[in-house]
């Protein structure tokens, strides 16, 4: 059906394929694409589904179930969804087999369709997290900062200083990684989940605390802090070096294109209402707010920041129009369908068999994992101290409260892998960092709080 | 970010490429594919909403706007959006250009990612046409047929056979057309569009009249009808060759496979319910119907038939759940996002300069188009007179209310030009057949009804 193949094969695009010779490529594979695009998805979906309500029913976030899932069913253990980076062929794929098996392909013809299978699920993957963090955008209230403020803001700022400085010091100082591996490694310690953390601490009743305030404000501020450090951190990767003034000219202008963002949202706002309300025709909200999304988007990319710091941006413009809350409604189902691509697909990228502790060669990934697992809990821990002159606080359930890296730091992750500065083990090891931070944090949290770490709701009652 | 192209340069992948080395080459490419989708998406989607909204305007279905603004930004005029199986190289097209520009990108790269972008977009136009049939399927209420039935089965059975035998021996005959082309174009001919029909009749009060029954009964009776000729042209398309053994089992085995879908499809609704009402995490329905869909989809596929009926199928069964409307619901923003592309990119591909009278050469292609469209109105006003032994009822408007192709007519048209048998002349006048019968459809159902040809009500109400 898709005549890409064709192209693919034979670059020179001057002369158009006569129609019927063009078929007999077509119908072998452009179809035959499709069917791989096909049972990739149903993979997919199977696999985050039964990961997220495992998970759930733990008492976990969902997501930690579907990147779990993705690391069950990929490069890791099962085999079943693979990406040629990883260097595997299609003959390692279970999928491309059983596709092979129902097309009755050539070897060549195979691998072709899993290369073509594999960018276009990569690019939905990456569909998927700009439709996350436009959603994190406009769950992310701005003006509720104002009421939190300073408290938060210093928590905050700590809490991104001392794991990005703790983590990419010890990785240079320590293990001998480069600098840019060791910077992007530093900064996948700085995200924080406002998700899995507000929800534990709503089971707890501790959500309006003082405690609960200061936690979810530095959160959010947390999420713009860290989309700033990973537009820079994801343009050194691209860039390769390390260069103090382009580190400038990065810092300065994805914040100049975040705050510009707001502050002429400002006026767009209106527009936008405007425009919704005139469209007569379906979609009339839905389709101008992803067009926005994905413009600001591509705006972002194209002036070498990262297409999610736009979609980002774009969900904090549209979350402050009066169409938010049927906007938030309506964006649910198309972030159903495609976050799930990127949170299983990380999970399957990454090669956690490389810190298998059997094998004695991987003994240096394991020390880096254990590394980095430790800067990331005692670096947000420190941040409860951070606040000076204040009435007696539970500052260590501040810290472990900042505890869970969740969505946040897998997008670094999956940003890293995909860029390809990060070395296998290292992939491996920020992996499970996240997994384990967000797998501890609500026992942790339960502790800190002076609560039994048994849940205090059953897992049917919390959904 | 996606270290594809890297493989689509070096298809040897034995060994896995140096961390470093290839860095370079994804830095260089991976996120301009990710640009380059994002560009082309916010062009699709701003062509979709203006000409949807003109459409809806001027009193036609949106639809119509979305092909024409389509047609208006693809190879018939502005280039916007090309593709390069109509032999345009990227230097033709306007967003690569742009993209091109942006990232100051060689000839090379600038060809290796159009190729890409092209075949991502084309997947999801793909994935746009399964959600639409899905969406038809479940808006296809089985039960209502009942009712209608006998002089509705007549009248879809007339208005398939009576176009397909005329389309496709006329083309045969009189304009020595190849046999496997001319049968395309036939059955291109057979669909009806409920949609655009059943929304004049409701704007002129006869949608519950005797004639308005038995149009919209023919009517999803044509989309059953349809879909399995659509599967049946499109394998005789893939192997190229008409056998009668080969035609006689495509038949039967599209029959088996709907109608054992439905049947089967009667366990599987209580276990969908059943699972959805379990699910805890988001997304507890939308992602199993969705994974349902593109399950069918690829099983449809699999055996060899069309992947959109098995996504009509799925439709079809899920429309029998208590949970349908609460589907339904979900369905809609996910549709609403990938069905343009889907209507955008059918009128891009479709090269209507080919038919421009003012080149002599063009003459055959211009004869062909109003040879079709005589066939397609005529095939489907005879219908009415298909009715025997019935009280005096309005023959012409229920002839006439058949005759828009709208919807189904394009996926006709879609799939036709992506399996690359249509000829350019062919192609581009079955386009215009669908724009013309949709366009003419709504004044002449008024005439018909012995209404007044202006809208009755204002563009404003009809909403």
């Amino acid at each position: 059906m898709i005549p890409i193949v064709n192209q693919m094969l034979s670059f020179s695009l001057s002369e158009p394929i006569p129609p019927l010779l063009a078929t007999a490529n077509e119908a072998e594979y452009g179809p035959i694409i499709l069917t791989a695009v096909l049972l990739s998805l149903v993979v997919i979906y199977i696999t985050s589904k039964l990961g997220g309500e495992l998970s759930k029913r733990l008492d976990l976030p969902p997501v930690l179930g579907e990147l779990v899932g993705g690391v069950i069913v990929g490069v890791s253990a099962l085999h079943l969804l693979m990406f040629p980076e990883n260097g595997a062929s299609a003959a390692d794929s279970v999928i491309m087999t059983v596709v092979q098996a129902i097309g009755n392909l050539s070897p060549e013809a195979v691998t072709s369709i899993f290369n073509s299978q594999s960018e276009v699920i990569s690019v939905l993957a990456e569909l998927g997290v700009i439709i996350l963090l436009f959603e994190i955008g406009l769950e992310s209230d701005l003006r509720e900062l104002g009421k939190v403020g300073y408290q938060a803001t210093i928590v905050a700022c700590v809490g991104v200083v001392v794991p990005f400085a703790a983590g990419t010091g010890g990785l240079m100082l320590l293990f001998n990684v480069p600098a840019i591996p060791a910077i992007f490694a530093g900064a996948a310690l700085t995200a924080t989940s406002i998700g899995i953390t507000s929800k534990v601490l709503s089971e707890l009743g501790t959500l309006k605390s003082r405690e609960g305030q200061i936690i979810v404000g530095a959160a959010v501020i947390d999420d713009v802090l860290g989309i700033i450090v990973l537009a820079v951190v994801a343009s050194l990767a691209k860039t390769g070096e390390v260069d103090v003034l382009n580190v400038i000219y990065l810092i300065i202008s994805a914040s100049v294109f975040l705050i510009g963002s707001i502050l002429l949202g400002k006026f767009f706002n209106k527009s936008f209402v405007t425009i919704a309300d005139k469209l007569q025709t379906r979609g009339n909200l839905v389709i101008p707010a992803i067009t926005f999304a994905f413009f600001m988007a591509f705006l972002a990319n194209a002036i070498h920041l990262e297409a999610i710091l736009g979609a980002f941006a774009a969900g904090l413009v549209l979350d402050e129009t009066d169409k938010r809350n049927q906007l938030d409604q309506q964006v649910v189902p198309i972030a159903d369908i495609l976050v799930p691509i990127f949170f299983v697909t990380v999970g399957a990228r990454a090669d956690l068999s490389v810190l298998n502790p059997a094998i004695p060669s991987n003994r240096e990934g394991l020390i880096i994992a254990t590394f980095l697992l430790v800067v990331a809990i005692f670096g947000k821990v420190v941040t409860g101290w951070s606040i000076f002159g204040q009435a007696p606080i539970n500052r260590l359930a501040i810290g472990v409260g900042m505890i869970p890296r969740g969505e946040v730091g897998l997008v670094f992750a999956g940003i890293g892998s995909a860029s390809g500065v990060l070395s296998k083990p290292l992939e491996a090891a920020i992996i499970i960092m996240v997994i384990l931070t967000t797998f501890l944090a609500p026992p942790f949290l339960r502790l800190a709080f002076n609560e039994p770490a048994e849940p205090v709701e059953s897992a049917d009652s919390a959904s």
